[in-house]
């Protein structure tokens, strides 16, 4: 979908939050991380080398990424003049902002007289299919958590990682704009009509080789009562054969939702094993995925140590540890 | 959403079945459904008088509902001209086909012109919000299915009518096509962004008044895996307080997709109130509706003798015994 290698684009981000988006790229896919290209008074900075349009063409990349977020998602007025530069220099350019590029009259006249690609990540770029729900061939893995953003998707692509280290067929399936953005594809799942939210995870991780595992990007949570049918048509439509439960320790509500608390890892468990029973009844939860960040090295371990006895499942976080004991489970399935 | 009362146009409808829409008009809005409009060779009849444009303008009209449906969804060009002629004698147009009215050129320009409204109800008319989860007065009540098609907006339509009989607060809120066109508003859930799908039933069904219900049209089923994250949606939007459970029991297999059997309703009724007691812990099953079309009298009342014996809840056949005992059970609450 998105042409590989990238430039990434930082604007003037204020903070290296601002770009988590060009984080994750040079972080999981640092083969597309060609360069970086920041404007006066950037304070994000990824460690790769800061290229000019024409360097990073010379250096074989194909799309610029808007690897910026600011307030409202919009496209900075500031940012406009080197996206029409990019554009004529042969870049493609990809965004995840709330504001679409293809909106934007000025870049969509540009683009279409140069028959450059402007893609809207939050976008689908496909008509997904109502769901089957037939038997498919090949294996999947689906992350679940007790919550939105409790790692997920790091938990996903740290497993690849380990999985492409042992040379295992696998690949990382992107659910989400960030996902797709570091991926170049994937299903903007959030923006899909509700129909064909089921089947464009089908469409996503159709018939594969026996020992194929697509590891699925993760969405929402069952307990998330804003999100929790985006989950379960993750579940429905992925159709696993192993689910990875994932979950933050310390937060004190649902996301966003102050009156809702967090559910136990052992709800969790039971809830999305029945509902991914009616799908296929051989899946197992095969591990536990905890993001420890607010935790000391002391605290991290004693609270896994905990849950592993508790839930007979191997816990690690796969951010301190590494993601080796979750996949060490996939190799058993 | 779309002015009442209605002209129901029927086409050349080939059968009963392609005036189906039109059939639920005049069953449950019956002072919506001042005429039927029927072309050359139309074997559909509701048993309304026929009526010209110009009589059903002068009887107060205000609305021509395509009330007819052909294979593929297509606006019928033998249609094009009486749909024209409607909208220059004053005429909005409503349709649920898949082909959209605003989308054709010549019905498009001439709405325009002269400023009357298109309206496709397959297509979300608002800007629905995420989803809070917060607590709401007013209580609401949500019929679930073991599987697709066995009767919950039939379930919900017939309750509400058995409650306007007895003077209670209510309204049926449409979360689908037919639904919409019978009572002229509501969420085509169906076609909503997967983000929004709880946001939009929340919207549909706001605070109100403490004795106020509100009959939510149910959609899919949590055990059908192409449309399962539309009704988790509905079930965590719609913060039910009541569910009623719906089956048909001849059915074999689920609506579309042979390899899954239905579940039981013990298993409906665990599930969904799992689900449900996420939004609100007091939600209770009051009651059991079976569609027994397929059955003989005999039959269908030893099936819901067994099942209300069984399961320990009130069950009927709205159709076929009317809703009483669902109400009843309401009135409970």
């Amino acid at each position: 979908m998105i042409k590989t290698p990238y430039l990434l684009f930082l604007g003037d981000a204020h903070d290296q939050l601002a770009v988590k988006v060009a984080k994750g790229v040079r972080d999981w896919r640092p083969e597309y991380a060609i360069g970086q290209l920041r404007l006066p008074g950037c304070k994000g900075d990824l460690g790769l080398p800061d290229m000019t349009l024409d360097e990073a063409k010379e250096a074989g990349a194909e799309t610029m990424i808007i690897g910026v977020a600011n307030r409202g998602g919009l496209i900075s007025e500031s940012w406009k003049e080197i996206m029409l530069e990019a554009l004529d220099k042969g870049f493609d350019l990809a965004s995840g902002l709330h504001k679409l590029l293809r909106n934007d009259p000025v870049l969509a006249e540009k683009a279409g007289k140069l028959n450059r690609q402007l893609i809207d990540v939050r976008v689908p770029q496909h008509e997904y299919p109502i769901a089957t729900g037939e038997k498919r061939s090949g294996k999947r893995c689906l992350a679940v958590g007790t919550d939105c953003s409790v790692g997920k998707m790091y938990t996903a692509l740290a497993m690849e990682r380990e999985m492409k280290k042992r040379e295992m067929n696998v690949d990382f399936r992107a659910t989400g704009q960030t996902g797709i953005l570091i991926t170049g594809e994937g299903v903007p799942l959030d923006a899909v009509a509700a129909d064909f939210m089921a089947g464009s995870i089908e469409w996503l991780t159709p018939d594969n080789d026996d020992d194929h595992w697509d590891l699925i990007e993760g969405q929402g949570s069952l307990f998330h009562v804003s999100f929790s049918g985006v989950t379960l048509a993750l579940i429905h439509g992925g159709q696993p054969d192993a689910l990875v439960l994932c979950h933050e320790p310390t937060r004190e509500h649902m996301r966003g939702i102050p009156g809702y608390k967090l559910p136990s890892l052992e709800a969790l468990r039971d809830l999305s094993l029945e509902m991914a029973k009616i799908v296929n009844g051989n899946c197992k939860v095969t591990g536990i995925s905890i993001n420890t960040a607010a935790l000391s090295d002391e605290e991290a371990n004693e609270y896994l140590a905990e849950v592993e006895s508790r839930m007979g499942l191997p816990t690690v976080d796969p951010y301190r540890h590494g993601a080796g004991r979750l996949v060490d489970a996939l190799e058993e399935i």
